[in-house]
């Protein structure tokens, strides 16, 4: 077999030299380039604008924590179990960011995505967002399908993070087609569902997303990565103000021996 | 037992506000702050100066890709694997964030603050921090230890990360007491060891990350988050121009099947 | 709220005695239960009989190590990166255990009950069981859907552990629908198909495990403790034969930076 | 670069035939070697004899569940979380498996290795163990060094697993020195620390581990291996009898939010 050869535009170094993205790091990302600015660099090879990188910004912090989730916990107790590890404590929480508690984002932009592609011309303007809406949450309820970013358990009157993302986009002139068809959707649907639902922090940053041009295969990977600066100030407060063994002996010391219950 | 009581200062929410921080989100978080700046005040509880926040941000680009290390090599592999898992893909590249690729700036900057937290006054020159660094360096000789983030396997004549990184502390007056006997480490370890070693640019990380008064039990989650934006980056270099099963097939196909060698 | 209450049958302790499944562990599992078989107890809740034991551990033999499949190597190059974690090099090893190189075995599983639960009365001979395998064999070509289990890469005129897991569960009277079923796809499909596949020794375990009342939500978790045994093992061979710094350096030196392709 | 080449005694397939550990698989592992058995003889590269399996899977089963573990809890939570991925619950779980709830059987067989390799001729009769044990102890409360496998919060006047794990070994022929020390100081330190402390079961495992001749870096390992047999139990447990939400809301109901604590 030749020789593979693996191509990257990523990190690079020689001697001494550092590159990424093209870039010299120390000359020209280290000191100039902001953090969430660098993410969406490496996620897209290109550099976004500054309004780009104000909608993801936004996006990140919607998403960073939200306290005592599953993945908190686990992050915590995991860090408990084994303090020599902290890679393994982060590891442990990111493994919880699947399809129920961090799908939202994912699911809602590559929902809005496939209505999206299905449309030869794109309407341009409200009332024509909204006949795309209608049509597509009576498909859903035809279809018995679920309506992914739509609902919220706990703010049941509208998620807070909603029209300020929306405004945010409006203001750097970034509403795009998902953030229109998903607006549309919060505006229609109770006239399908005859109920109002609000539209979920969660699903409008994966609409957010997808219209920044992000890849719709990562789009959970952006909510990690928020996710990960939250887990980060959970260790932080752990080691501060440990809660974690309570949490622990909350359910050691409630716990009740039954009988096995045989799987047939 | 009475219901135990968890406290945190990080998210919380009601009906209509969540807050985070003690701020509220919606209002006062999105749009507002960037990430690098939340992260740093989830680490801390304290809203960084911006100042500090550039230098928080110039060591996340600092570490957040080195093109194919181990840990980009295992998340392509793993998403190869396990296409079905972002998140462990994700989490598998960062359990490889342990003592010996991304252990250096938590090595370096607990060395330093060990160092540090001996000395009664701090030196206030050059001079002084000169003596403090010879005698450091004396004794890691003398106990023929390993003196953290001296040295660097490709950078041999100088790591282009170092001093830009100290060039953006100055401009910011952040070059605080661990930066300053890392440099002074750099000067005089020459007279002790006989010959010139490069500060490598992940230990000045550490020390910078220990000036900015982060929590030294979590440097290494400092890389560990500049590190998912780099992975994330990986990924999305692998969907569009694959290495992993490249990377696969060089293994496997020059694989040599050998009797077994017992264990004794 | 009320002191929530956490039942399990699983481990209990008191201050002299250790339960287990409803067993007193020191007298009546150490020493007395193998492996295999408190495995399959733990995941069901019932002892299993000696012949389900065997078949049991066929199936997890089959499954422990193919050699440098990606979890391997993921295994190896996380234990290079950070050694001071075994639990995190396999943790990321497991984490390949996904749907494309772990999953046959679940994929066949489900698949093959996913018919069975459709059909009213089971065929008591092979010319019955012929008959539904035809049927399922052209629904699935009809629907252009994959059916998994069918076929190998490599061992194309046959996989050596297919015809022996069926022998030893036909030793043991336990070839049950879900095998029935299975071997028949093998007789017709070619009738269908038009040419000759190899039943998948992965799927003719998953075919086992289903017909032996495992769960069918963690067929891939029998897989991945099957695995777990063949990671130590790579990472004991790994200790003594090292091959993960040259397989990374195998990357790393075959890089080739290229210019950024930014994503539309 | 010439062509590298990996070496591996474990897992090789050829397109009819598949071996591992140069045995034919399907022949000759399958069907008739254990599970326990197997995992042994990956890590060593030797088949056990039947006594030393019969030790090995003594120590499986002793360290397989002991009911809601931080690392069962972690389980139930990732799969709460992102029941998509199995492989990502059982990860998350073994996570835990470090240096403190796992640790004591690595701590405690490296610590009598280290002990046992400082001495020229091992001692023949009781009296000698006790000898070099009252020695060890001594030593280890000089230093003010903790002394692994001894104590036990629960089983404070004995764990059931010692002495069971002992008669065993007997039974085999396979009480070492490493089970001789351990034994030795059992009886000898309550002379030396004035009160009697019980012999931790995870800690006569780590010895039999290592008499056993099972690698020590990996010693963690083998706790692994049988706790991701206990981890299986417990999701199939969950999914029968679901107590992962009930936990979430018992911390997520009970959090209360506090100002920020600021990190000096």
């Amino acid at each position: 077999m030749a020789d593979p050869v693996y191509e990257t535009a990523l990190g690079a170094s020689t001697r001494d030299r550092i590159t990424l993205l093209g870039q010299d790091l120390a000359e020209d990302v280290m000191g100039t380039v902001g953090f969430g600015e660098l993410a969406f660099w490496l996620a897209t090879q290109r550099r976004p604008s500054p309004g780009e990188t104000r909608v993801f910004e936004a996006v990140l912090a919607a998403l960073a924590d939200h306290g005592f989730t599953p993945t908190a916990i686990v992050t915590r107790l995991t860090y408990l179990s084994a303090p020599d590890s902290v890679q393994g404590a982060l590891a442990a929480g990111l493994l919880g960011g699947g399809s129920r508690f961090l799908g939202v984002t994912e699911d809602c932009g590559r929902f809005l995505h496939a209505v999206l592609s299905e449309v030869d011309t794109l309407p341009d303007d409200d009332g024509g967002w909204d006949a795309l809406a209608l049509e597509t949450v009576e498909e859903c309820r035809a279809q018995k399908r679920f309506l992914p970013g739509l609902g919220h358990h706990v703010h049941k009157d509208g998620d807070p993070r909603t029209p300020r993302l929306f405004a945010i986009a409006d203001e750097e002139g970034l509403r795009g087609p998902h953030l229109e068809l998903f607006a549309a959707i919060g505006r229609v649907h109770p006239r399908v569902l005859g109920k109002t639902l609000p539209l979920n922090g969660a699903g409008v940053c994966g609409a957010a997303l997808a219209d920044l041009g992000l890849p719709l295969e990562l789009l959970r990977g952006f909510a990690l990565l928020a996710r990960t600066a939250g887990l980060i100030g959970q260790l932080a407060e752990e080691l501060r103000h440990p809660v974690a063994n309570d949490i622990f002996l909350s359910v050691d010391l409630n716990n009740r021996s039954v009988p096995p219950d045989p799987h047939a």
